[in-house]
């Protein structure tokens, strides 16, 4: 609890990029798939995810599952950055269209915020395969987010 | 090719679960994840997925990440067993509301066939969380899945 | 605002069903589509569409959007009845799979509260068509509900 | 069937706007909610839809259930205009975020086709509130269609 205590209080007085490297390397989970924040601005945030094994479906291009997963932090950390100081964010749900094989040297993740409202914001998400300088769409999503303002931090967010 | 070859027909000739299992050994995300599959029965799929470091959020619960990759493998699997011999499957889209904290000891992501039809498939996801023998339901998807026929392997799913 | 407040204060000393029909009747769409209530009960509505020529689409069926009215309805007000008493409902978003051409004498959508939280909520629907007394599954989707509470009432949702 | 051969005919020979116009004609809820085509170009369709008393929610708003049918038909016929002649269009799936009130003079559904492969094509939906000339988005979507070839007409879609 003193750890959270302390992370708030930098958090409060760091820059949006910084809030977002911030919580964005306390997720175990991105570091164990290899994901990077590529590029952070109001209402916008791309995560890169080269390619390995380690991160394939059964025919050897990204799974779903990983394609997903960058889509949803990217979605997220967008949210994040509109949110007011001290907040966190929670995916409430999203939805992702898989429009094309996921292949590529790596993959970019962008998430763009449409509207942000009081207690829910709404991101669009898209995922790029890039090989050899070119970019494809390989999916496509939508999501909803809640603030969790500071004073409900220990709370369940619903 | 050779051995995706030998492969293929192995699974021509095996039981549904062989199939499935064969499948998600080749999904290089699934091992890396720690995810396993808990059962197979026609129309139905259980994946397990044991706590980690490795597959957290920044508040240190189970990231909607890992939660929707297995739920995503399960509903796919589920709609494999359902398929004709030698098909493939693919995700065309889902969508997934995080209903609670992903935590637990395990997380469980259930996909079962709603309707199967010629080129399309519909699913539903649930994943649990199971602490102390208690389960939770942490996220509840829909899934649509695409057939890929034989004849089809090597063509572009859509 | 006076008959508003008047409602309110109806609805305030109403059962549940009574809260969901008021809501209801004042759905101009829902009288001009020729929907009603079926079955009202704890987190459980039931609305009923009768076929019409102003109902279909361009091969005669219910066109998706009216299989979406209800079904939107119909989960929406599951969810009011589980709401505290004088809170209104909005929903979030939904999604909609359209599993088999929705046709028959009659729609029936089913809304049914999976999971109800102090602000979200989330559904599931089903959409039924019946024909000669049987009942074939249409349309299955999710859906994310927000409660207003009473003070909020006035206030833009999000 | 001889009319409907006819008018298979008809749409072989017309333009892309003759045959989304022809569809949308013989939707009979597209006219008893009183929406109209306003704009058809490549991968694009634009539907009006003036207020009215008939197309209400219980607080005097659009109905999502409206608001959703003619972001459906928007998408549906997005998708028709890049098939191939004498295809036909169905609605696999859509999801939709309400995002504001939708309310105004009237609602313009925007569907705009993403990607189109061979089977499946995925539309961006948009849906404004118009109002004193200004434009507010109310409602933001993404839908999967599927192409239904002239041979399978008479098919079961999926």
């Amino acid at each position: 609890m003193g750890r959270r205590q302390q992370g708030r209080t930098a958090a409060l007085a760091a820059t949006i990029e910084d809030r977002v490297t911030d919580s964005f390397n306390r997720q175990g989970l991105m570091l164990h798939l290899g994901a990077d924040i590529d590029e952070v601005s109001p209402g916008f945030v791309r995560i890169r995810l080269p390619f390995a094994e380690t991160l394939t479906q059964q025919h050897g291009y990204f799974h779903a599952g990983a394609t997903s997963a960058i889509a949803d932090s990217a979605g997220g950390y967008a949210g994040l950055t509109v949110f007011p100081e001290g907040s966190s964010v929670l995916t409430v749900e999203f939805k992702v269209n898989l429009v094309a094989p996921a292949r590529g040297d790596w993959l970019e993740a962008e998430g763009k915020v449409v509207r942000s409202g009081r207690t829910l914001t709404i991101c669009q998400l898209e995922v790029y395969g890039v090989a050899a300088g070119l970019r494809t769409l390989v999916a496509l999503g939508q999501q909803t987010l809640i603030a969790i303002a500071p004073r409900d931090q220990r709370e369940t967010p619903e």
